[in-house]
C-alpha cells in the first residue's frame, strides 16, 4: 500500500437536506464506482452521531446530539469493506457556543447542507478485514 | 454537479502576517481566475470570527475572538458568488488551553502564519444561488 | 511561490501501531523522496503530544496527552526543513467524552490507528527558513 498512485476523478458535489450524510456518500460512492480515494465535507447537520473507539474494551461508544452543529471539517477515505465502496469519515462538529466535538462519524448523521468533495485515487483498491491487534476493520500493512 | 471532474492547477502558498485570511484567499482566487476547487490551510491567526447557521432563524451567528489561535483545521471550496471566485471556509481553531473552537470562517481573521493549499477543479464553475430551502446561498442539486 | 504546479504522485498508506505519528511520516517522506506536497490523516492515538505557538514570546507550549483519543482531522504540508523532508502536521483530536483538543502535532504522538494520504506537488521544493517577523521556520513570501 505505499506504492505510488495516481488521482483518478474528482468530484464536487451536495448532498441534499435530510439525507444521512453516511448513507447518501455510500450510494454515491457505489453508483460512481470509487472504490479508494479521499473524502473531505464542510456543511451544517440537525443531528450526528459520532464515537470514539475505545482501545481497550474493543468496541465503540456513540452517542448522537440533536440540534444544530457544523462541519467544521469532515475528512476521510474510501476502500473496501464487505466488498463495497466504504467511506471511514471523521467529524469536528461545532455547537451554536462554537465549542467543538467529534470523532468518528457514524450514520446517524442528518444533513442540512453538505458540500463533499470526493477525490478518486486510481489503482488496486483495498479492502478492510479485521485487523486482530486493534480490533477493528483495517487495511493490510505491507 | 455529479459528473466527473479532473484536478487542476495545485498552489501552496503562505499569506503574509496582518493579512485577513478570507479576503486575501478571495484576491487570490480571483487573480489566478480559479473559479471551481478546494481549499486547505493550517497555521495561526491572532483574530478569527467564526460563526454557526441558525437553521431555524436562517442566519449566522458570529463572533469575533482576539488572541492567539492555532488554525488547526481551515478545509473549504471555491465556486462562484456573485460573479466572483468564494472561499467558503470553516475552520477549527484552538486557545492557548488547546480546546478547539471553531465553524464558519469571516472576514475578520487575522493571519499571524497561514499555509494555504488551492486544488483547482476543471470544468464548468459552479454558481451560488439562494436556495429557499435553506436560505443559503447553494450550488443546484442536479 | 504563488505559480501554478502540479500533482504528482499519491499515497495512501496505514501507520503501525506505537509508531510515532510524525517520525514515521518523516521516515516515509524521506523513502520516497517526497519534499512538496499536503498530508490528511484520520485513526486514532494512544498518546498525543501537541502545542501552540505564544506569539509574544515565540515559543511553543506543549503538553503530552495520554489516553485514548481520535484523530478527528489532521492536516498538512510538506517541504524541507534542514536540507529534509519535514511533515508540519496540526491535529484535531477528540477525548473520550467527544469534545475535541488539539493544535500543532510534535513527536510524542503515538499512533493506535492512523490512515494517512500524502499527496506529492510536483516542482521546486519550499525551504523552511527562520523568519524574524515570527520567529518561526516559514517559506519565503515571493
Amino acid at each position: 500500500m505505499t506504492t505510488a498512485k495516481k488521482t483518478g476523478r474528482t468530484f464536487l458535489f451536495r448532498i441534499p437536506p435530510k439525507a444521512d450524510l453516511c448513507e447518501a456518500l455510500e450510494k454515491f460512492l457505489a453508483r460512481k464506482k470509487i472504490r479508494l480515494g479521499t473524502v473531505s465535507a464542510i456543511g451544517a447537520l440537525s443531528q450526528a452521531t459520532i464515537g470514539y473507539y475505545d482501545q481497550e474494551k474493543r468496541k465503540y461508544f456513540k452517542k448522537t446530539i440533536k440540534g444544530e452543529l457544523e462541519i467544521v471539517a469532515c475528512i476521510g477515505n474510501v476502500s473496501l469493506k464487505d466488498g463495497k465502496p466504504f467511506p471511514h469519515l471523521h467529524a469536528a462538529l461545532s455547537d451554536t457556543k462554537m465549542r467543538l466535538l467529534g470523532g468518528h462519524l457514524f450514520p446517524g448523521s442528518t444533513v442540512f447542507v453538505a458540500e463533499v468533495q470526493v477525490q478518486e485515487i486510481k489503482g488496486k483498491p483495498y479492502a478492510r478485514r479485521l485487523d486482530s491487534a486493534t480490533g477493528l476493520p483495517l487495511w493490510p500493512i505491507r
